[in-house]
C-alpha cells in the first residue's frame, strides 16, 4: 500500500521560501522583545485534557485535538464515553499554560515576570481558505505588574515590532476595557445574564450596522428601550481618543469606578507620549473573544485590511486558578500567521546573504572535489552561503531554477 | 477544582535559563548549515496514522500519541479496536514527513534537495531521567544525490556545527556501512533471517562485551561456529581506517560488491582531506536503530562521553513508499537535547548583549515615565537590552535576582 503524500486535512508543509518569511518575522520580533526585557520560555505541546477543558479557552475549547490513553490507562471495552478515553490535548493558546507555568514556578521568576512566546497552538475548525490546525503564536505577556504600566510597554513594544515588521505601513490601536462594556450594559439596563450574549451581538458591529445589532440584541430577549440606550453609548460623537474616554466616564459614572477611566486615560496619554506616531484609538465595540479578560483590551490593525494583525489584554484571574492566588497578568499576541499571509501576498523576500552555488561536472577528481570544498569553507568563514553541487544535465534550467531561490554567482568546474 | 501546575507527565516546561541555550544552539546550527546551502523547511506536527504505522519507524512506532477522531467521525458505540478511534498521531521523528514533502512536492524542488529541519518530536517512553517525551531534533538531509559528496557534506557540516559549539571539545566520527553488516552476516554463515536479530546482540558490544554477544548470538539459535567466525571479523586488528576498510572489503570480496567498499573509501579520504581535525573511524559494530538505512550510517561521539551526540544515514528506498519511484536520500540528527543537557551541566552561559535596568520608584510622575520609557527606547537602538520596572520594597534582593540573568548595570529614579 502507498503511503499518504498530503499533510492532513487542514494542516500544511511549509515551503522554503514562506520560511525565510517566517524566519525573518521572528528574528525581528524576537529582537525586539527581548531589547524590552522578555525572555523567552516554551511549554510543551500537550497539555492536560483537565486544563484545556476548563471553560477558560472560550470557544476554543471545542476546537482541542484529544489524544489517546496509552497501555493499560487505555479501557476501550469499559470507556463510555470520549473522556474516558483521553488523558490530555493539544494547547489552543499559550495563554493557559504560561498561566499553569508561571502558578507551578512562581518563587523563581523575576517579578514582574515578562514572558516571550513562539510556538505552535492547534484547533481543529473547519478547514478554510487561509487558515490552518496548527498556527503559530507570538505572545509577549508580563505577570505581576497591576499598574498601567504594563499595558503601556506591551502596546509599545508590540507597535515596534510591527513597525519594523511593515515600516511603510500605517497602524491604529483600539483599545477598551472589559469593566466599560459590563458599565455600558448595566447603565443600559440590559439583565446582567444577557450582558455575554449581547456583547456578541455588538462584536458584530463592523459587518452587520447598528440596525442589524439592535435586531440581534431585540432577538435574544432585550427590551427594545435598552437595546436603544445601549446603542447610543456607542454612537460616535466626534471626540479626540482622550475627550472620547471622559465623555463616557461622565455617562457611566455611577456604574463605574473612576479608576477604570483614569487607568484607561494613563495608557493612552502614555503611549502617545513615547511614541507620537502610534495611532491609539477608543473603541467602545471592541470585545475580544476570550472570557477571561477581566480590565484593558487592544487590538491593532493595519490600514487598509478588515482582520487585526494583534491583540491582547489584561486577565487578573486566570492565574489563580492553578494557584488559588490571584495574580495580575497581560498579554499581547501578534497575529503571526495573517502577517506571513500579507508578506506572501505581496511577494516580499527578505534581505538574504551573498549566496554562490559552484557547480562541478561529473568527471572532477577526488582531489578537485577536495579542493572544492575548501574553497567553499574559505568561502563560507567570510560570511557567504555557498552550495556545491553537480552540475545537471541541463545546466542552464538548473542554474534558472537556483536564481529563484537568490543565488546570484555561478562557479564551474570541470576536469582540468 | 483546582487545575493541574504541572506539565504531562514525561513533558517539561523549559526555563528561560535553559532557553538561552537552546536558541544559542539553534542560531550556531541554523547558520552553518545555511552556510552551506541548507535550506529551512517545516512540516506539520501531526502526521497520518497510516504514514506513521507503516514499519519504516521501528521502534518508535510503539511509541506514538495517538489523535482521537473528531465530531460525527468517532462511534464509540461501533469502535472495537483502537485504530477505530484514531485518524492521526504526532510525529516521531523529521525524516518520515520529509519524505512524506519531498514524495508531495518532488517537481518544485532544486535537485539535490537540501532541507534543514529543526522541530519537536513525541514519543511516549517510559519516562525516565534527562529523557523527554517531547524533544527537539535538528536534522539536515540531502534528497536526490546518490553520490558519496552527500556523505561527506552532511559529515564536514555537521562537524562544523560541533565544533563551534563545543570549541574545546573533541570529537569522533565513527562510520559503518549496513551492506558492509550485511555481507558479514552472509559470511559467518549466518542465516538470513536472524541477520536482524544478530545486529541488535551486535550493537551491544560496548556494553555486555564479546563474551556477552557471543552468548546472545547462540541464545538466538545461531551455530557456535558461525558466531565466532562473525565475532572475529569484528575483532580489531591495531589498524588505520582506511586500511581497516580496505581489509574487511578484501576477507568480504565474494559477499560484497567492491563499489561499497570504495565508496566508503572515498567517504572517509575526501572528509579527512577537507579538515583533518575530524577523527574518522571505520567502526565495524556500528549498526543504529532504524531499519531504514541502506548504505553508509554514522555516528558522532564526544571524546570522554558515552552516548552519542549525532548520528545519520543514507535511506535510499523511503521516498519511493511514498512516490512508488526511489530517490536517494541521506541524513544526519544532532543530538540537541543530549547538546542542551552537556552545556546546562557544565554551567554554561551564551554571550549576552549588555543588560540595563531602569527602576522606578512608585512614587514618580507620569511625566517622569513617559520620560524613562523614551530613554530606554534610545538605549535600545543603540543594541542594549533595557528593563524598565517598579522598584520593589526589597531594592537589594530585587537587584539581586537580576543580576542572576545578566543585568550589570541598574539606573534608579526617584520622584524629582
Amino acid at each position: 500500500m502507498s503511503l499518504k503524500k498530503k499533510p492532513v486535512t487542514g494542516m500544511k508543509d511549509i515551503s522554503t521560501s514562506e520560511m525565510e518569511i517566517r524566519e525573518y518575522l521572528i528574528d525581528i520580533i524576537k529582537d525586539t522583545y527581548k531589547s524590552y526585557g522578555f525572555t523567552s520560555i516554551e511549554t510543551p505541546i500537550i497539555e492536560h485534557i483537565e486544563n484545556l477543558c476548563s471553560n477558560q479557552g472560550g470557544d476554543n475549547e471545542k476546537l482541542i485535538f484529544k489524544i489517546l490513553k496509552r497501555g493499560e490507562k487505555l479501557r476501550l471495552d469499559e470507556a463510555e464515553n470520549e473522556s474516558d478515553l483521553v488523558d490530555s490535548g493539544l494547547r489552543y493558546d499559550l495563554t493557559l499554560p504560561l498561566s499553569r507555568y508561571y502558578a507551578n514556578n512562581e518563587q523563581n521568576l523575576q517579578k514582574p515576570f515578562k514572558a516571550l512566546q513562539i510556538g505552535s497552538v492547534f484547533r481543529a475548525e473547519r478547514p478554510q481558505k487561509g487558515r490552518f490546525r496548527q498556527f503559530t503564536q507570538c505572545d509577549i505577556d508580563i505577570i505581576g505588574e497591576d499598574g498601567y504600566m504594563a499595558e503601556v510597554e506591551l502596546i509599545s513594544a508590540t507597535s515596534e515590532a510591527l513597525s519594523k515588521i511593515c515600516p511603510d505601513q500605517s497602524f491604529s490601536v483600539r483599545i477598551n476595557d472589559r469593566r466599560i462594556l459590563k458599565a455600558m450594559i448595566e447603565y443600559s439596563g440590559i439583565e446582567e445574564d444577557k450582558a455575554d450574549k449581547a456583547l456578541i451581538c455588538l462584536d458584530k458591529l463592523d459587518k452587520i450596522g447598528f440596525e442589524g445589532v439592535f435586531k440581534e440584541l431585540v432577538d435574544i430577549g432585550i427590551e427594545e428601550g435598552n437595546a436603544e440606550k445601549y446603542l447610543s453609548l456607542i454612537e460616535e460623537c466626534d471626540l479626540e481618543t482622550e475627550d472620547s474616554i471622559a465623555h463616557i466616564g461622565e455617562i457611566l459614572k455611577d456604574n463605574i469606578d473612576a479608576d477604570v477611566i483614569n487607568n484607561l486615560m494613563s495608557i493612552v496619554s502614555l503611549v502617545k507620549n513615547i511614541n507620537s506616531k502610534i495611532s491609539l484609538i477608543f473603541d467602545k465595540t471592541l470585545v475580544r473573544g476570550m472570557g477571561y479578560y477581566t480590565g484593558p483590551i487592544f487590538e491593532v490593525s493595519m490600514d487598509g485590511l478588515s482582520s487585526s494583525v494583534a491583540g491582547g489584554g489584561r486577565y487578573d484571574k486566570m492565574i489563580g486558578k492553578f494557584s488559588q492566588n490571584d495574580i495580575p497578568a497581560c498579554g499581547f499576541s501578534i497575529g503571526f500567521e495573517r502577517i506571513v499571509t500579507i508578506l506572501s501576498d505581496k511577494g516580499f523576500i527578505p534581505q538574504r546573504k551573498q549566496k554562490k552555488a559552484i557547480l562541478y561536472d561529473k568527471n572532477v577528481t577526488k582531489e578537485q572535489l577536495g579542493n572544492i570544498i575548501k574553497d567553499a569553507n574559505f568561502l563560507r568563514e567570510k560570511g557567504d552561503i555557498v552550495l556545491v553541487t553537480k552540475m545537471n544535465k541541463n545546466k542552464k534550467f538548473q542554474k534558472e531554477k537556483l536564481s529563484l531561490d537568490g543565488f546570484t554567482e555561478f562557479i564551474e568546474i570541470f576536469n582540468d
